[in-house]
């Protein structure tokens, strides 16, 4: 049994910081690292992806929309061709700081509300597979399971890496309930590692009704941008470890 | 006998346009492309690449300022450490587009304020190094005969090539006639022409007080930003042809 | 009769131009000046300003997406409280330059994306109203007949100002036939000339089936973005005038 | 007796945050406001102006470089005419965000690397009082006593109001220590607000060789972006208090 951990890092911008990328770093196996366009400064990127590289943690590529005010959490109608060109760009910029710093980006996770978007939008769906294609179909694609992109990585030869969360609830149908909904988002951090450890074992979790779903995933996707995400990875960590579950990235 | 011409392509962004590259890239050897911090959007810079791949024109990083609004011509006072992070994030993000598009960088010429300030300012300079150190140490650095960027560049191991300026006037020792004097900017495309091609065969040229002036230069830079300009450009690649010059990039 | 003509203007960037401002004011009555936000520096806002301020060209405010690298033709699926703080700040600050420049901002137009948006998108709609009448309730709305956002804007007691645009091809039921349907867009200059008389006299277009429909504007939309665009506009002021309507803004 | 005590605030933009802006307007009685050009997204600046606005303390506009990633600490070489229009342009968009907010922009503050650049740049410290004199020449500028942005703003009719800094030391000739050199900056909270009221009381400061010197100054400059800071600040305004200071903005 193994399972990968990965958050978000390297978001820090300018002189704004967000999240405490070297307690992350403690913790996951795969580093999604900001890539300049929604958030990451170059200096910020050189300083993850050297953290990243001193504790072994794999480096994949944060990719997301030109949108610093708004984080990236803001669909942006752009042409396929555009927004192509633009996953390139950030592919290549984080590569080359991934390689000075002793490390290489060894996957690709789309951010914020491009993830959302490509769910479901297929031409920007492929546009991000086509740009993966053309810098490096070795680059695998993580992505919640059943999602365009990632039928549209597999027809077009990438590796699909599906992906759970861990402190979201999931409908019966093995979908993730609405952050809309009450309830949708868990916050107790012994509930979250037990289930994440039952993930691992038995690939299954408690639905909001209490029935238990099939949940595909090879890695699991935690935060920390708060202190008590911080706390919550760390338990989500120490179970699994203690349950026997190796950690490990998908990409490694 | 041989030289290389080299100009800036690629500054387009967005909807707006600058230069003509598919003129431009009919005539130079070398291209400068922008790689996004001063001028040029990935769409733009996948465009150039894919035309010059096409051209048989050798791609570089022509890096600058972040300085949209300033077109990277506007000194910014930044941490060696910022720069050298900078640096290296434009290198990877158009060597990514280079390569999807046929083609390679294959040296980095310094854009506007950048280029100018590292004539004399040891720490940007040195920054400017430290990045390709770091990304490629096989990239060669163009840039002004004499400046400390070429000394930094060579004492780090780097290929230094010097870089003469077709429509500049020159003082007797060799220097560029400052662009707040009068006749700094030669106009007169014959001339112009003239002057470079007895820099590729003698490797002088005539300086404002009327001295025979050695310059050193393994190329030479010649704009496209305006129609004026293109006709300049041809009328000298077609009278460094006609007189026997080989045209081939330092870089090819 | 009267009626005006207005035109996108201020909408160059540092180095880059776009469109001909110097005559594009010499056509229009009302001047849609760019905000910053999807295109237009400082110092292109205050060029622009003083120009339309010399001709007596009224000033109107071109709100936009924050989104240069798209030029404002990209939704953006942001929350209505940053896009009424995005509003207010792109009045104000085209405000302050407007009355530098010896004049002020009489109107407002949203751009591009957010103006087509806005035809439907009632959070967005209410947004730019709420923003506006947040400003300066004195100050009307240009958009399109039947839009929600001349809805809410009317609703909100802001004044509603409906629109035409010159070059495009009406449906029997008074929509614009769209953009991507054959013939959407006139180009014989002459025959645009003819249609805004028309409309001008007895506020009817011919559609595209051969019908009469009825049209309502206060204000038509020309182009100037292209030597061909200006042609046209010069034309369609020229047969406004030789047919007796008096060329004057809505706002003025 | 009476004293201003002023701080930065409004320094947010998109999801990161900088600075307890709430804690910081329960101190000083002059708040300066960024302006979104070196940070403070149009949400930012709004919920910073409304706070202002409801606890009566007086709005600065903080205008600085256009440079977000550097946060408008890094000296811009620009021409006078851009500097010019580019405070033109923040001051209308905080102007606005302020009216709105029941309060309005009363002095001017220049921020970061500007305000170090025109205590000896002639040319910047003109753009920006030329900005001043042509939005409302009623607006104070807040600057180092003798720097040339105060004679020049003195020369153009404008009001120059000198600061102090609560925690920085001072020479025996009335000017700051520089920070690269030791004990520059005071750590001390009860030392900085001694200070502080034998400042207000007699206007003297004890400098670093013993000595006691003259120090003109109207307001005095506190920050807020560590909790440390804050605490600093509630210090002082205690210990005025205390000392029977009247706390009340120079501009209100």
């Amino acid at each position: 049994m193994r399972l990968d951990l990965n958050a978000d890092v390297g978001e820090s911008f300018g002189p704004w910081t967000v999240g405490d990328d070297a307690a992350v770093l403690g913790v996951v196996t795969s580093a999604n690292v900001a890539c300049g366009f929604h958030a990451g400064d170059p200096v910020a990127l050189r300083t993850t992806c050297t953290y990243a590289a001193e504790r072994g943690v794999v480096v994949g590529a944060q990719v997301g929309y030109r949108d610093l005010a708004g984080f990236g959490r803001r669909f942006i109608d752009m042409h396929p061709d555009e927004l192509t060109a633009d996953v390139i760009y950030q592919l290549g910029a984080l590569s080359a700081m991934a390689l000075v710093s002793g490390t290489r980006v060894a996957y690709v996770k789309p951010h914020g509300a491009l993830y959302n978007a490509i769910v479901h939008h297929e031409a920007q769906a492929q546009a991000v597979v086509d740009a993966i294609v053309a810098v490096d179909p070795s680059l695998p694609v993580l992505g919640l399971p059943g999602s365009v992109v990632l039928e549209r990585a597999t027809a077009a030869g990438l590796r699909a890496v599906p992906e759970a969360f861990a402190d979201r609830a999931y409908t019966p149908e093995g979908q993730l309930v609405p952050r809309s909904e009450p309830g949708a988002v868990l916050h107790d951090a012994a509930a979250v590692a037990a289930r994440v450890v039952r993930l691992a074992h038995d690939g299954v979790v408690t639905a909001v009704d209490g029935s238990t779903v099939q949940v595909r995933a090879e890695s699991v996707c935690i935060h920390g941008d708060t202190p008590g995400a911080v706390a919550m990875a760390q338990a989500v960590r120490a179970a699994l470890e203690a349950s026997g579950v190796e950690l490990r990235s998908f990409a490694g």
